[in-house]
Parts: structure tokens; sequence; C-alpha cells
């Protein structure tokens, strides 16, 4: 067995339907992309990878953060494994009205549940990667009218003590950023989001630090990674900031 | 071997390094991901994969329009086959200047090759996808200030009975845009384009439109496809508009 | 206006959750990843945007091949259009037992809609992309022991003038491959399939050719298109094998 | 500025001709995607997005593991920051000779330099992502012929204190796995990639376990990661396993 530990085995890239807990709805349908994994002491050749789904087809209908927990002791259990991982990534819709004539339609976030047991002690993380637009305020300092602007893409995780909903998070994302995006826009909604991201220019950086100060607030959490993504529409490339911050550790 | 020809057999994803012939540099070596196939008689069950890398390690170091009916033809000979085709993508820089400044880098294009051998004669058709920048013309018109814009991506592909260089092409298509990319700008660079960008609104009917406009007029070009996509920065999805158009046979 | 009709104007890449008929148990909760258009007139500027989701939101609880021209028939008169375009796509689980085992679990497949309404009449096309084994009948034949195989991809279109259910389309699909997959094997389970595989080796020609057997057959489907592509795991690259037939043209 | 620094800031998704080092050749050209960033102190809003863009324009002609620290350091100076990061991934090409007919064609492997200025130290890592062959053991153990089999990707990273050439990570790779792949192979190669596959049964935990005994015994490797991701013919997800291990820090 070549004396060496592997530090995760398992399976990746399942594509799995899932029942997900939901503040307004009590539950939604959704189709997660899992991965799950474990320990492998040296003197075990393989792992037994259809204990995997098992595991998956036992708990996809109760896909939530507060059961998360329960999944991964299960899944660390029937591997006989010291150390399991899973983490499941899936399209979460919330009904979102337009901001002056109040039309609805769904609007697709992409979420992402990270549990881990190790060393006999459990511990979480939750995730939402939200599309935003981001106007750039040196664009708009600089020229005699107009900016450029784009979409950019939010991914913030965060190691939580407290139940936080994905709904909150999706807030903090949207508000940090120029204007948030929507299905469905009438006339005067598209008006009012293309003043509104005038008004409030944010760069990748603006965007990263606004929320890192709402999240060093907010008591619920331990511990953020922010990442900030945009699409430039100047460039072929794109602007990056990122910060991650464990807030037990911060002096 | 039931009786059933199979219109195209064959390999796909190929990816190769290849030497491209360039207008400015005399070459310019780049990686191709290649398609290749041929007809395959009924009363054969299957082809020789082998031959069709063969065929592209032949004709690596000499990619071109001018080179293509000659690979094509090969192919087909060598797979013993009365019909081949194939399909190069692949990146092609273009040194850009910053419209103000004058600084110079590296735009990357991306660029397709197809040919076509069948029933004894060769076609050929050449295709450049280009990221743009379009400005809502809606957005500014019914805002107080301000106007949504983004990336988008424009694929225009054209069938040709005389040479046109792919930077014939990206000219057009940025020509048609709300305002070309570029990889490097300074301030002042930054300030012209966000003001090209203002006075040029384009909506994605507007870009396929000024694109068929100077492709009719064309006669190197007579058949074409356009087609426009814009990554919204106010939607989670895109905009699109598409035109194609054979003009040996418009009344 | 530039005098130019624009063949197809719309959105695309929308991501809706959607609820899909399900012969088994009645209905299934999926997102779909959706593409609408219409024909735009060469006197008018742009489309309605805003229009194509609300139609999306208005059907997104009853989709299936029988509510598909209802769908497409109202976006053409929402849009004031005369043609109209719909497509969807969205994976599509069904419940697979193991082999031996009896052992059941969720099998990903990717489906699709789409629905044309032109020059009055409408036209629907119902596809299937099924992952399937592909064993490679010549590694077989030329080697002492073992033979290649590898995961490949098929994907089958058919027109159709009678309800066929996706089931049946994956049923097609699965008894031309070498073998099925599946998400939840058991030991007994892995050594039946292994076996089956090496049993039946196809090269991609072949299973092309046992589809279009089969559909040239039912008289419900009146045109196919058939692709398989194949991982090959002895190359970086993928061997490919395709035929379309019109079977109302076919002499 | 909110008193946030910034981990880390910069331009991502850069895609850029390069120049690569190559022990055969002398020099490779080659396409990379590039992703620059700097630490941003909190008493800054923003950095200059430009001077990535710059700085990668100067040294596009001379990337190598042995130029990697005098173009991070650059950056990090032109950036006026304390930290600095490049990362490039790109395609590398390798002259192949197939195993029984000799015939040569290009096989491409993945590469990656990642270089890291910190703390006045600086650290670099380099790495190769390889398609190889997998077959079961399992599979073959439990089956009266065959063995399912597929492609799997290996992707190594080392930090070294000493050079180590891209093709020699290759050659590590293709030895733990079950047979490496070719772009161009005859009959008489087929035959035998498909026995040294079947002799050469290898779970990914296996892969994992020789690549981590190979890298162990060399001295010039301080730091390796192994992650092997095989796609299972049997099943429609994949399988895997990592390894980290750093050597300065083992008992």
């Amino acid at each position: 067995m070549r004396n060496v530990a592997i530090d995760r085995v398992g399976v990746r890239d399942v594509s799995y339907p899932i029942v997900v807990k939901d503040p307004k709805n009590g539950t939604q349908s959704t189709i997660a992309t899992v991965s799950m994994s474990v320990l492998l002491p040296h003197d075990y050749r393989g792992t037994h990878m259809s204990r995997f789904i098992e595991t998956l087809e036992a708990f996809q209908k109760k896909i939530a953060p507060s059961t998360l927990e329960h999944l991964t002791e299960h899944l660390r259990l029937r591997l006989d494994a010291t150390e399991a991982d899973i983490e499941l990534v899936f399209p979460y819709f919330v009904r979102k009205k337009a901001p002056v004539s109040g039309i609805e339609s769904f609007m697709r976030y992409e979420v992402c549940l990270q549990g881990f047991y190790c060393q006999e002690t459990f511990d979480m993380i939750i995730g939402v990667k939200a599309p935003v637009q981001t106007l750039c305020p040196c664009s708009k300092e600089i020229s005699s009218y107009g900016a450029h602007n784009q979409r950019a893409s939010v991914f913030l995780k965060v190691r939580i003590r407290e139940l936080v909903w994905f709904e909150e998070l999706i807030e903090m994302i949207e508000n940090a950023s120029s204007a948030p995006l929507y299905t469905l826009l009438k006339r005067e909604d598209e008006k009012f989001v293309t003043e509104q991201a005038y008004d409030n220019p944010q760069f990748v950086e603006d965007v990263v630090r606004d929320l890192a100060v709402t999240l060093s607030k907010d008591d619920r959490v331990t511990w953020y990674s922010i990442s900030v993504t945009s699409a430039e529409s100047i460039h072929n490339h794109d602007a990056f900031a990122e910060v991650t911050q464990d807030k037990r550790t911060k002096e």
C-alpha cells in the first residue's frame, strides 16, 4: 500500500436532484453538482465508491444548512472514515420584483454548502455566487459622459455559528454592487437601474471592501472569503479583487 | 453493415500547434482545435482514424485560407472518401494601438477556417469571433444619465470567392459595435472609449444590420452569417440577433 | 433601418425553473436553459426583450412535448411576429435499477425541446443527450486481452408526428451502446456491465447505424439526427460519427 | 477607504501569446491564460490595472521557471506593492513517438507556472496536467473478461528548489498511470497500449500513491500536490483522489 495516506478520495461531478429548504416556500427543488470524499488510511488500497452515492440518495430530499452536519457525519460513518467532506453546488431561485413596475420573475443564484468532518469536529461553509453590475468610478470621473459598466460575479463564502439564509447573503452582495441584476425589467425599471448604477460607481475593490465591512460586523459569521470578478466591457479580460478573513484570529 | 451511409465520421477536439499566415508578420504560431471528417459509404464498417492525424501533421505548418483547399483535398484522398470536411478554430492575435496614447498590446480574436470537399467541388468558409462593447440605445434614451453597456461577442462567417484577411473582418465587426475592446488602455484611452461607446449606442439588432449592409456590398463575399450575443449588464441572460444571407440566391 | 430583416432576435442562456411532464411521476421539477427568438421585419429597429421572459414565466409550470406548440404560438403572438422559435435544454432524471442488485438511483440525461413557428405551420424537435460506454471492436480484436473503452455521448434528435417519450429515446440510445451508465452500482453490477461491454464492442459508427436502423422503422419519427462522440481512452481527442435523415424525402 | 486591506487585486483570464523555454527545441510558442495580482493596502482605493498588462507585455517572450522570479519581482515593483502573484497556464506540446511503430505526433499537456512574492521572499510552483488512461483493478478482478477503463486527468504541482523540466513531471505522471495517451497510434500501437493498460490496472488511489512515492524521493521537490480525476466509463460522474504533502514539515 506504499504507506501513503490519501487526503481525499471520493466522487466528483455527481449531478443529482435535491430538495432544499427555502424560507419563502418551505422547499425548493433543484439540481446539485456534488463532491464527496473521505480520508483513506495508508493500509487501505481503495474506498467504497458506491457508498457515497447511497449516502446522497438517502439525504437528497433534505438538504439545508441545518441538515449538513448530519449528512456529513452519516457519510463519515458509512465510509468508516475519520474525516469526510461534502460539497453541494446548486442553482437557487428567488422571486424578485422589478424595482419600479413591481413585475416578478425568477432570478438565479448559485449556492454552495460545504461540510467538513475532521478530528471529531464538524465545520461548515455556506456560499452564494451572485451576478451583479459594476460601473467603473474612474471611467465615470474622467469621461464627459457615460461610464463603462458590466456584469460581474461576486462569490461570497462564510463560516457561520448561527443560521444565515442564502437570501441574506444575496442582499449583502447586491447592496455592495453598482446595481443588482433582474430577469425581467420593463422600461421604467431599466431607467431606474441605469441611473442607480451611474449613481453608485464601484470598483471590484469597493465591492469587496463594502462586503468585508458588513461581514466584520455580523456576529453570526466567524470567517469569510469574498471574490469579485468583473467582465470589463472595455477589455477582453476580467478585473478581480479578493479578501479572506478569519475573524477569530484577527487582532 | 446495416446498409446505412454515415454522413460524417472522424475526429474532434484535436488540439494541435499550427503556423498560420499573417499579413503583418509573415506567420503566426498558434494552437488550433481541429475537427476532421469524411463520408463513410454503407459498405465500410469503420474509417482509419489515424489518417486524420497524419494529414494534420503534414499540414500543420502551413495553415491559411489559401492552403485550405489543398489540405481538404489531401484529407479526402488519404481517407479514400468522396466527401471530406475540416474545421480549424484558433486564437489569432493582432497588435493593437490604444486610441489616444498609441500604446500597443496583443488583442485576441478567435478565428475559424472550414473546408468542405463534396461532389468534386471545394467550398470554404472563414470566420472571426470578436469581443466588442455594445451600449444600449434604449437605456441611453430613457435615462437622465448613463446607459448600460457590456461585453458582446460577434461571430461573423463568410464564404468568399477572393481572399479576405481576418484583419478585414475584425475591422468590419469593430466598426459596427459601440466600441472595440483593448487589452491595454491608459487613462486618456479609457476616457476616449467610454465616450465613443456613449456616442454610438447599438442594439444587437443594429450591429447585425450594419454588418449585413457592409457585407452585402462586398463582392468578394458570396454568403455570410452574423451572430451577435450581448452579456447584458442589467440581466443575467444574453440578448442576441442573427442574420444569414446567401447573396447568390437573393432576388 | 437599413432595410435588413433579421432572421432571429431574442434572448439566450436564460436559466429558469420549469416543471416537465414525466410518465412515471406525473411531473418533474428541473431547470432549463432557454433560448427564444422571433423574426424581426426590416421596418422595426428592435424587439421587446421583456416579452420573452413574460412568456416563459406564464408557461414554466407546464413544459412538455404536448404543450410546446401552444407555448411557441403564444410567443409569436406576444411578440407580434410571423416566425418564432423556442429551445429548452434541461437535465431530466430517471430512476434506474442496477442490472443485477436492482439497487436504484437517479440517472441524469440531458433533454431538449425545440419549437418552430414559421409560415403559419408549427414544427417540433425533441432530443436526448445520453452518456454511454463504447468499447472499441478493433482494440478487442487485435489485443490478446482487454479492450479500450470509454464514456461516449450520444445526442439524438427527432421530429415526430406522434408522441415519443424521452424514456423511449433513452432506451434506443442505451441499446445501441456497448453498455449503459449508472450512478450506483454494486460489485455484482460492475462485473455485469464490464462483461456486457466486452460482449458488445461498438465503434461510434456502429452506434450511429444501429440507431439509424431503429429510427427508420419507427413511423412516429419523420426526421432524425444522430451524433455520437467518444472520449477515446487511448487518445486525447474524440472520435465521432453523425447521420441526419429526413425520411419524407428519402427515395 | 473602509480600512480594509485587500489580499489580492488584479486581472484574470488574460489570453496572451508567450514564448516558453523548451529543452528539446530551445523555445516553444504557445498561448497563456494569465492571472496577476498584488496586495492593496487599506489606504489605496484602487490599483493600476494597465500596469499588469505592461509587465506581461515586457516578459511575454521569456517565460520559463528560471525567469519567473524576475517577472514576479518586476510586477511587484511596477505596482508599488509588498506582495505580488502571477499564474500562467498554457498548453505545452511534446513530440511523442508511438510505442511500437515509432510514428511521431504532438501530444498536448497543460502546464502552469505560479510565482509568489510575499514578505520579501519569492516562492514558485510549477505544475503539469496530463491526460492518462486508468484501468480499474476491481473491474478486472471480478470480471471473467475485460475491465472498464477511461481517460483520467492527473494534475501534479510541485514546489522546487532546483530546476525540474515539465517533461520530467509528465514522465512521472505517465509512469503512474495504466497507460499514457497518444495523438497518433497505428494498429500495432493500439494493441500495445490496450495490453499495457490491462497489465497495469490502477485505481485513482494507486496513481496518487505511486506519484507520492516518486516525489517523496526527489530531493529537488520540497512540496507537492497531486490530484487524479477519472471519467469512469461505467458511471456518469468522476472518481478522484488527492494528496498534498509539505516535505519540510513532515516528521
